[in-house]
């Protein structure tokens, strides 16, 4: 974080002018889901493809795409009114159809992949134009919450310190010295629950991540993020300024009635980054809310087993398969399809209308490798 | 073999009374392929189905069914209009969208499976109304011959014998100590290739099976036989005289075009059991044609892989497969699935449009635990 001052957010209990138009209870925020569902997922190959990718698929364990769950699981605070589902513009019919109750004005459909600060940026302005003391929360379309009570008084939390102004990260407790995830070093105690961030730390190596996880107090950024859209505007103004004049030319188009436009015209000039690194990481203050709640970030087959429900023999297979002598297989099959496995374990085994894959669970990294092949060979219509 | 005489098949050079409406040139015989297509097959779950039998499908290595093989090898020798099909009712229409260049009366369906006796029985009636000397030549349609030329000259040498009258059998020189199958004794030669059999030997246990294999004069019983039509009928109404009864109605019937129904009435009611046991084992003179062009009975997965074309690691897979670390494993996909394996050796693996099978090559026989499985609890529709 840098050291300079910002003044939208240490003066956390200042309200800005406000042009919204719904009623406002008492000092209970508004809060607005940002659910961050743009990804691709390679690694979930066959079942992750262009039109469906992992936050579409049900890999949470039980027949819940990753996507509804993450609605569902805020449903107590977020209405679907308030939730916006930012995407690509290749997935907006699809997000649609797994969330019909949404209003269709709620998806904000990226024609580019630009990174999360522009995706947030652009959520944020959306909010602010309704309801600018709004509390943003950011949410990653793709992630397994096993203790969703926990979480959402987590989120509650979250949500309470971000409405006086801070920006406001949520930090996992590490289980496994994790080299492929962002860290947070805690600070002080703001309140109970709550903590300053001392700093965000990149990815460490096997050493580092080894001593994080014994020193007790670095914890894995999740990239759940909380703040009024006033505050991360006018962070994004500080830190960002050319994303903050795309997003006002975005608020002129959208008096006019045309935003889509603007957008489709734009959107590929912003400037591509986190808002990780973009905003978070050059503020001098930002609160962690550190939350223990069985978070997982479901990365590979390997993951997708470790969630799923298991027979006595550890199997992760369709209800109705036929198992002889088989244990710790994972298999993803169409609803009807009757898979029999015969003394094998530890498998992979995922099929779909057009394409097979079986490997070891252990080599579940290297879908990677099959999907470069289908890649280099031009097969892309599998991919 | 017993040891009673059998005018019919002692007198070879006799030729019976003939009221055949073809013409014969010379003495070459006119010969009937008897092909025999209803078994089922379970030991090829889940691609082998009641309407998609072993038979029906391409298990040699190429495209082609296995029933189709059958019918093209011999084709130099019998036309579409002198082959014939036993074969089930259900499967009549697949047999005919397999094989539509036969006339349709050339398949025999049987209400209900009564072993071979009644089917071989059913066929020789059905020829000798057109030729009591035509040569029936009864071939399994499941069966797999790599050397297809060397099988073609040893059919010519089997119609040969037959056509002077003996009951004839192709013997196939064993190449492991097999348990599965019965066995032909060799005794004295009769001319260059025939051999007179000195009998039949039931499916031997492992130290049998030893001895025949280093004995030599032993040889796997391919259920492949060759008779005139007259003298196998005569054979049954010596042996069988209730199968010789039923079919001498379905003669009658024939004349007033209403065999069909009088099949429908009494098939079920003809004595169950095979052409081996019901004939050729009581008949005290049958001649024996060795047979060594490559044989297989296609018997299960195991075998299927080995007949399979292979890349240079050994895996028997589609063409456009993707294979990383991947050994001598076999995969039955439909056409157009893209395939992927990671670092799985000696693996089957095969799907089909409601079904799916993942084992070891070495637990290929446990394919009938599955099915057992299925069948328990009432999943017939995937039997």
């Amino acid at each position: 974080m840098t050291t300079t001052s910002s003044k939208s957010q240490t003066t956390t209990s200042s309200e800005p002018q406000t042009t919204s138009s719904e009623s406002r209870t008492g000092s209970e925020p508004h809060v607005y889901a940002v659910v961050m569902a743009g990804g691709q997922g390679t690694r979930f190959w066959p079942l992750s493809r262009g039109l469906k990718p992992k936050q579409l698929l049900p890999l949470g364990g039980g027949d819940e795409s990753l996507l509804r769950a993450t609605v569902r699981r805020v449903a107590d605070l977020v209405p679907p009114e308030r939730v916006l589902i930012v995407t690509g513009t290749g997935l907006r019919d699809a997000v649609l159809a797994e969330l019909p109750e949404l209003p269709p004005e709620n998806v904000l459909a990226e024609p580019t992949g630009r990174n999360t600060a522009p995706c947030v940026g652009w959520a944020a302005a959306t909010v602010a134009r309704r309801d600018p003391a709004g509390v943003l929360a950011v949410l990653a379309a793709d992630h397994f919450i096993r203790d969703e009570a926990e979480y959402l008084a987590v989120v509650r939390r979250a949500v309470h310190v971000a409405a006086g102004g801070e920006l406001v990260t949520v930090g996992i407790p590490p289980t496994r010295p994790e080299t492929g995830y962002g860290y947070l070093e805690l600070g002080d105690a703001l309140s109970e629950g709550v903590f300053r961030a001392r700093r965000f730390v990149e990815k460490p190596d096997r050493t580092r991540a080894e001593e994080f996880l014994i020193a007790g107090n670095f914890l894995w950024n999740s990239g759940m993020f909380f703040f009024r859209a006033d505050v991360v505007l006018a962070a994004i103004e500080r830190f960002l300024p050319q994303l903050a004049h795309g997003l006002a030319e975005y608020d002129v188009a959208a008096k006019r009635g045309e935003e889509t436009a603007a957008v489709a015209r734009s959107y590929a000039s912003l400037p591509s980054i986190s808002i990780d690194t973009g905003v978070m990481e050059r503020a001098e203050q930002v609160a962690v809310v550190p939350g223990d709640f069985g978070w997982s970030d479901v990365g590979s087959w390997t993951t997708a087993y470790e969630l799923a429900s298991k027979d006595d023999a550890g199997n992760a297979v369709p209800h109705d398969a036929v198992t002889v002598d088989c244990e710790r297989n994972y298999v993803f099959a169409p609803h009807g399809k009757v898979v029999a496995l015969v003394g094998v374990t530890d498998l992979v085994v995922v099929d779909t209308a057009d394409a097979l894959l079986v490997m070891p669970r252990e080599r579940a990294q290297d879908v990677r490798a099959v999907v470069d092949a289908l890649r280099a060979r031009g097969s892309l219509d599998k991919l």
